[in-house]
């Protein structure tokens, strides 16, 4: 049976790890059993945010000597995914995924928080942003779901991709052999890579027709998403990893996982709506005893590409002093925080094909 | 009888009137019955931002054909007041408030909208951000309240003040003189009146006791504070103008007014109790009835000054590329839309003495 | 004989014209001589900049009972371009062109000041950023040259243009007719407009061959650009308006012009060959003499756009907290003051097919 | 006789150290010799930028294993100073300074670049700020002084000085022992720990009376200044650390240093005078010349705090999206790098009497 340990920890700083190691220290958490960390940092998200870096690094330092490895190693071991921006109400944390296998403990009648690795091969940079890309993405998203031991796809709630961008390297690559990357602009291929890796998870996961799927819709054809996709791209891989979370007979861990989409970014109907569902809480219990159950809260956020929120105007793709992604995610953050208490929770900007234009995915993560 | 209109109108710029110029056209408004317009611009809110004067510039070149004056003297009898910040999901908007006596009109047997207009004495630039600027505004407050038919300060519900600010050439004066202004530094000097005048306030409606006022405490001791004020400071004049809204049985205006205090950015439990008390909302009509019959939500903002919300750290008092005004703005503005399913409010920044330590008064209008 | 007057104004804010209204007052200009104002805001420069209509507003009030004449039909009148962001050490500041006939004056033995004007047609939508508005802009630019009565295009030296962009309204439209504008996001065609116009004013003085310009390169292949264009893009027209200076045996201004282009953002060597070659100025005189002669600068500065500068790394196109088109300014207005004495210049972001790839033209006018 | 290297790396960002670990590991530098690391970071050089730390993080990983040290012994042991802020045209860069004494080694008949390092001991919350950290700063200058051999103040040319800030839990600790420290703002603290420790190095060189200094005028009265000092504020320390430059005869390094200050941010004169006068270059023979023998340039800058360069006025301090620490960065950067055609250079902000007001001091380093 499948154990996953779920620990959202708080910070001073994208480099104070303080409350990790004392989590370690006092034997709450095993460090071998680590197989992810979700952080939220507070640099501004975008292209010049070292914060990312600078906690990946920070988190590689404190646990190489308890792994017996370098820097470098537990870089490759551990799935870090570090997405920055705290804008309003955020408060920057980490959430520790843990995972083990109890072969002793029998399973539970009832299907709990479980949790799956996938990854799909190398690409070549000229099939980054294509139907290659999410071809394979859909495929390590089914091997993901095997490793959760999830069979039926509505037990699927978040898929968290890392996915590569095109730097100017690769670029100069691909055309050096003929080939004709999607874009010659390294910020621009950060969106098509998610926006290929996010219609991956929906391929995956019967959202869209596979028909519907070609080159020219990637990034630009927003009626087909993924409601349980969240895509980041880094620089620093060239596959696409995939942690992708759900519920699970086969798992015994003391977590439940639900998910949502907001369809704007005032919407709370849905937020409610998830969590007095399925998960089973009391709305008029007052926020302090929702925030006491739920660990965290994983969303994606943008800008309602029309320029309007329920038929009226915003402001936020026309500022060219706070980019639009920041007025979002402060938006969104404190729109879920609002309804649950919880400030220090995972919202992150640029939404392609995740959720509907405007709006975006959530997950929930509740102790039971 | 009094009877107060409220107009709001949207905007696709701090210069466009569109939507002002046709109510005047179409009959709906007349020019001659506008008291003051409450706008919210598009720009960044804080020094540098121009849409506020632009706006107003916009205004007066509009009605002064109207009213048979200059756009400056459109300024002197009108009051203008412009918030600049339209982060996250806000959307610009104008308010029109206008004001008519008709004398022949019955008393209704119930509390309706009313208006007032105070003034104080210019300031002298040493008496800016003193008790004297507190005890001018309070005798001014309760002037209005006088011209508004509200004998009952329970029945102030808003009160939006512009007061001065100290500018170069005034500290200049003011030192020729042997006298000394409390501060050199002209933002400085912002945030210190807006906190007298915000005390003004609360010593006119008994929210604090006058032993409590000293110099001393102006700008400094946060657990005195008007639950009502919103004040802000302008460059263009040197004494402080009151409007005052609020319930009285002489008014006959077809809108109620009702306040409440946010006691933080995440509060929705105040925002709810105050539509669902006297205003009579049913909070499970959903939100697009009550969009429907709310006309404008006045809400002040501001970042926890103690870096905290509920105990858990904010960033937003170190960002050093954005203001934690603007912050504040985009997170409690989505908290009032995500509940009322309005874009299109005021929620204004700087809120000392204007509500509690990281909360912050809001005034709801509303359709009878 | 043409007669071109020069006047530089400084100002307060973005609607401060009291040095305007105080020449007109006076009798120094005649406002009907008034054909063109180029004013410096103090804006962000980019899309939410509302400093520049601001500041034209403010222009077309003024102006408009001197003239006799509504504010818009003195917009229709006078060419207002007003180019936002005064980063680091630069001014805000406005430079008034007037432009007279004396007939019974006899010509000079010199060439001096002359400025010409000249207007394309209305483009349609899927006409701009092609060459289509290359070849019109080429015409517009001849025209403008007969107009200063200049003939050798060795006599130009500052083309300043406006010109249109694709807003939402125009692109629905040529979908609408089956066609395809050149890109469908309306900051992108800012820049595509400026592209093609540069290139249209290259052509027309003969700095590239007119084989070079397809549609595939406006915008993309850099090394072919104009040393005198400088272009920016406005959504209040519809085609585009050309100012053109240069030197003319037909004009006795008081006032020469001369050019040159900085090779990169720190290349002080162009700036000192231009003003020691022929406009005369004594190098070793110091800042103060040559700022004594100087009446303004005008230039185009861009953030290289392969990220280096002299082989070294930059990280202007990297900041997603600072337009790169801000540092860009920063650094070249000061890079100009620093040898001019001046910093009440005109520098503008945006150099597309202006100058080369990092580097800009610039054009001095200078009392005799 | 003492030996100093200096070696100036650029890199790919903060946490990019190729360079440094290409030096160390093909022998060009001795890690056990490395005395100090002054870097230049892509952050906004203000409260919440992270590249300073992360930089610093990344070097005493790099060091720890050379040194057989930890990474925080490494922190205790080398001296590094990272200021924030690459606008405009700025290299990020890294200068790497190592001492070795020679003894065998026979004295020049010449002076040469020496170093020196002192410390204070720490500090009371209530000491930062005042006259106490001005004199123990004094007294550890003058022992920095003698560490590098420096018997005359006129061969001091650079003092860089790590001062502690005012953290919360020092104004607690401060205010729970009834002290008053001299303000409760820990942003605010950091200017004034850098002004009382600018005056402590004026005031050990001989550049103010004694007489002048009092607690009033600290961060006040900018007539008292340093022409030789750069003092920045760091979180992590309670004591001033202090890194002194200067020519000296005990010394044999291949390099020499000189000092200048400019006047205000577009003043060339005096970098051309202090590159023409003892360190001997031709001004004439280009920039390129002069870059090769130029190690690196250490410069401060601020904004003119009269809001004016040369009578006109600038816009830097009214500037709510950029601070102006970064206007006037890019500004000076782009000046320094006109006239010696370096990019990577070390222009930090925040010049609190470390030269004039609007002005700021130099050093240059370059080899024989």
């Amino acid at each position: 049976m499948q154990n996953v340990g779920v620990y959202k920890i708080l910070c001073g700083g994208p480099g104070d790890l303080t409350e990790a190691r004392s989590l370690i220290e006092s034997g709450r958490i095993d460090p071998a059993h680590i197989v992810a960390v979700l952080g939220k940092t507070e640099g501004n998200g975008c292209v010049n945010d070292f914060t990312r870096e600078y906690a990946t690094h920070a988190w590689c330092s404190l646990l190489a000597p308890y792994l017996g490895a370098s820097a470098e190693q537990v870089a490759q071991r551990i799935a870090f995914v570090m997405s920055g921006g705290t804008e309003g109400v955020l408060s920057p944390n980490f959430t520790i995924f843990t995972r083990s296998q109890l072969s002793s403990q029998p399973a539970l009648n009832q299907k709990r928080l479980a949790l799956g690795i996938g990854f799909t091969r190398n690409f070549l940079p000229e099939e980054i942003g294509t139907t290659v890309q999410i071809e394979e993405t859909a495929r390590a998203v089914q091997a993901a779901m095997a490793d959760a031991g999830i069979v039926d796809v509505a037990d699927v709630h978040f898929v968290q991709i890392k996915c590569p961008l095109l730097t100017s390297a690769k670029i100069t690559d691909a055309l050096a052999r003929g080939m004709s990357p999607v874009t010659h602009d390294s910020y621009e291929s950060m969106g098509i890579s998610r926006a290929a890796s996010a219609l991956g998870v929906a391929l995956a996961l019967n959202e869209v027709d596979a028909v519907a799927l070609t080159n020219d819709m990637i990034g630009r054809d927003w009626a087909h998403y993924s409601s349980v996709a969240s895509t980041s791209a880094g620089i620093e891989l060239d596959s696409n990893v995939i942690i992708l979370m759900g519920m699970s007979n086969s798992a015994i861990s003391p977590y439940v996982i639900d998910h949502g989409v907001m369809v704007d970014a005032i919407d709370t109907d849905n937020i409610r709506a998830c969590l007095s569902g399925r998960m089973g809480f009391d709305m008029e219990s007052g926020r302090e005893a929702i925030s006491e159950r739920v660990v965290n809260i994983f969303a994606k956020a943008e800008a309602a590409p029309d320029g309007k929120i329920r038929g009226v105007r915003h402001t936020m793709l026309n500022d060219s002093d706070i980019n639009s992604t920041r007025h979002a995610r402060a938006a969104v953050s404190a729109v879920l925080a609002s309804v649950t208490g919880q400030t220090a929770i995972y919202v992150s900007g640029g939404a392609e094909h995740q959720g509907p234009p405007g709006g975006g995915p959530f997950a929930i993560i509740a102790r039971i």
